[in-house]
């Protein structure tokens, strides 16, 4: 018998990858001999990690961007502090949900001692905005030096030669300061809305180890919220900021496409431009992605290098009107979601009509079916358009097509889209979510972000909650209610669920998708602000 | 013997058509009783047309919107004042070269009377930024109440009777105080840089009637040149604002896209969105452009209607830097231009150098030979895209097939497009356009608009000029550079043209294209105005 190309070829490839990720933790590793994560099937890696910790590195990582920039300006934390804290949770973290492709702690170390050493020769001048602030990034941006695989085994040896190539918005964050020290995982195409792949394997919960991080950006999902870094960058071209925000408890952003920039990312869409792809920061604070926003746009202006990218500047700490409409969706029309996303739903419901900061009103919006079912099916079929290069690269390294990466391929028309008719609809689509917005007075929706809270990977397949508004290129932020799913209560999953068992969810928390029409990324921010006071967070 | 579809079923109704058509124009026709047009090949119209108008006339057809307002407001002019003096031009301009699809006189008389009713009533306000200007409309622009048939027989039926359905721009110029009475021809399918279709036959050539108005929009281009209107509305998606501006001797911007709306359009490219199609508008002067974007823009904000512009504001008055540097573009490659186009290409660089008023650097670019081929290739493959679409359409009315839009669906490959293939190609030939600029401390290109100076129709094949910039969405303004053909030195036609004859094309302006970095739409407006102080225009 001889060895397929795979075995013999890239599992090698595989286990030395996966050798120089291991070597990285293995300082950390004392740290955790009390704990073996495996005893417990819904281990919550947030509690744990926060009993490893001192009550500085406590501190420090409970900061967000603005007060850890102020507390270097006011000499009471350095770069290295702040890294040291924070590349301290990102171990522990990697090695409770294995959140990371590739760790770099030295360099990381390095940097952040260069930043220090830059403000004492410069009077304390900061370097940028983000001077010593550690930032995760995802995989598939294209680092200088470093493979960049996206998830795929074929990519193993891609190793960026020329700096010209690296992800620009990696070059934005460095020339304003930031610290790299951690690139998180991604699934196989990066098309799943979970995150497994070949080479690292399976990125898990930072609540409960059973089930997802979700994906395709659940490597930045946990880091982020298991507090690696203070920023994560993900993208998102069908929920991929979206569901790991909502499935890890965090803040993140998809902005209207085009303000962020993604030259320099690797991925098997290029040439997909029905639906284009952007960048997202995920975060623990609503503040960082407002701060984050304002200098990546207003002070690295990446129209400059990409000419995709529109010269629209952020409006920072954007102000409200002081009545605010709502619209509750609570399906799609095509699958409805489960207990615990309809209690999230009706708890913010409730607590913003008897919220009397400002006004709220509140409303019911109920879709098209037909439209809505024609939407998902054209929405599934643009994902499809990239199969052929998916295709290429997966059989380049004969690598297991995963069971997600499955489902993704079959979105593909068998007879080839009618790129004509994917695209009509999908401005029809978008002209009736415009007029929907117009017609009912409606500032906002709020709806489901997935069909269920975190959810058990083989279940993640419906994808339209997210990806309808990557359609219509409509933006969403994802914020948190305060409320995790309940056992007891939230008794009946989604409908097109058969194997729903309510304690596979334990400590899951309910985040919900808040929309907003194109362009009005900054409105949006400004209403997590407000929700967040809402729901007393 | 049974007559046909066409003969039997849409004969009928083009003649129909056509008498409505002329019907308009019988009143105006004892004013040109001595001119018979037939008798010169090269009928210049622009000449002949001002012989047939009072001072007063010339007086009002020779100002710009901002004057026209003005004079409103110091009551030195009416509406309706206005009104004549620009539909009597619009008359005899049709009468000479059938520039129009649908005239609808005493509607824009009383208009008129309307705005100056409202003047009365509302001590002297004007409705809006256009209030009594007459702005002339391309077909394809659906209008309430109004056949739109976007060239295609088959649509001779298609009356716009929901007034929702109307194009977004004739709402928002309606609303700021515009005057409606010429609609302009456009040719078969919309895809030439001709204008000739089945239903009214050719447009030509104000200035010589043996040429080419250029296309798509050329009775806009004809309309405008002649003063039919202040500003004509175009719409641009391979040169159909630029070529018929360049042929027609005015000034025609293609913005970056999704600044002006298309919404309400007809066209048999829906769905094609590799490339977007964008209004633009024509005008006899610099400042009729900056002061149409404004209002246009800022004014109208038609972001709050279509979901797919950018609510980017508009700044007018844009002030160049004290140092401009110009890369001249003399050949894209593919087909070197005519010697006239060269001979306009070094009179402006030669005055360039010259001027003081400015420090003007002046650079020759060179584009890649093999990244160009492939992005024609590319560029012709995208707009053969819609191939289906179109013979839907044609084969509904068996009507005749003119010669260029067989050019045109020819464009498609035979195998079906790989759409994929288009778009990474289009990618690659934007970023290496916008290093171009980078690299070479570029502010403007100048370059052709076309491989000739207004062209016999035939002869309209090769569009890469314009449509180069369509690809990778930089924008355009087509400027005047005073210059006109010159039979006795320009003896050298395109080299792709056997048939050349210099004496073709006597009158012919020499427009040139200015280019600038997407969204730098202001930046170029700022730079015709340079330009005409450089040219003493």
């Amino acid at each position: 018998m001889t060895l397929d190309k795979y075995t013999e070829v890239y599992l090698p490839k595989i286990k030395h990858y996966r050798q120089d990720l291991s070597k990285q933790v293995e300082p950390y590793l004392p740290l955790i001999k009390n704990i073996d994560p495996s005893k417990d099937e819904h281990f919550n890696a947030a509690v744990e990690i926060e009993k490893l910790l001192s009550p500085k590195e406590l501190k420090i990582t409970g900061l967000t961007t603005r007060e850890l920039i102020d507390k270097q300006l006011q000499n009471e934390l350095t770069a290295v502090d702040i890294y040291n804290a924070f590349s301290k949770r990102g171990a522990l973290a990697h090695i409770f949900t294995n959140c990371a492709m590739e760790l770099f702690f030295p360099e990381g170390l390095e940097r952040a001692q260069e930043l220090d050493d830059y403000r004492i020769k410069n009077g304390g001048k900061l370097v940028g905005p983000f001077h010593g602030i550690p930032i995760s990034l995802k995989e598939l941006m294209k680092y200088k030096g470093k493979i960049t695989n996206a998830g795929y085994v074929a990519f193993l040896d891609n190793i960026i030669t020329n700096p010209d190539d690296e992800s620009l918005t990696i070059k934005i964050l460095r020339d304003q300061g930031a610290v790299f020290y951690i690139r998180t995982s991604q699934p196989q195409t990066v098309m799943h809305l979970d995150t497994q792949n070949n080479i690292t394997g399976r990125t898990t919960n930072p609540f409960n180890t059973k089930i997802s991080p979700g994906g395709s950006s659940g490597g930045e999902g946990a880091a982020v919220a298991l507090k690696a870094s203070v920023i994560g960058i993900g993208s998102d071209i069908g929920g991929s900021v979206r569901v790991p925000a909502a499935f890890c408890g965090i803040y993140g952003i998809r902005p209207t496409t085009k303000r962020l920039s993604g030259l320099g990312s690797l991925s098997g869409g290029a040439g997909q431009e029905s639906i284009f792809a952007t960048q997202g920061p995920m975060t623990n604070s609503i503040d960082d992605i407002d701060y984050y926003m304002d200098a990546y746009i207003n002070k690295g202006k990446p129209w400059l290098k990409d000419p995709n990218i529109i010269p629209l500047e952020w409006k920072l700490n954007y102000q409200l009107d002081d009545t605010i409409t709502f619209g509750f969706l609570t399906t799609d029309t095509i699958v409805d979601p489960s207990d615990s996303i309809k209690r999230g739903l009706s708890y913010v419901q409730d607590k913003l009509t008897k919220f009397t900061g400002k006004k709220c009103i509140v409303k019911t919006i109920n879709l098209d079916h037909e439209l809505m079912e024609n939407a998902y099916k054209q929405n599934k079929q643009i994902y499809g358009t990239s199969k052929p290069t998916h295709d290429e690269i997966l059989n380049k390294s004969e690598e297991p097509i995963l069971p997600l990466t499955q489902v993704f391929l079959n979105f593909a028309n068998e007879n080839g889209n009618n790129i004509l008719t994917n695209n009509i609809v999908k401005e029809q689509t978008k002209l009736y979510f415009h007029q929907l917005f117009e017609n009912e007075s409606l500032d906002f929706i709020i709806g489901p972000t997935f069909t269920n809270v975190a959810e058990v990977p083989d279940n993640i397949t419906h994808w339209f909650y997210s990806s309808m508004f990557n359609l219509i290129d409509f933006p969403n932020i994802v914020f948190k209610t305060g409320l995790t799913h309940d056992s007891n209560v939230d008794l009946q999953g989604p409908s097109n669920m058969t194997n729903y068992n309510p304690n596979d969810y334990i400590n899951a928390p309910i985040g919900l998708q808040l929309t907003a029409k194109r362009f009005e990324d900054e409105k949006l921010v400004a209403c997590v602000r407000l929700l967040d006071e809402v729901l007393g967070l």
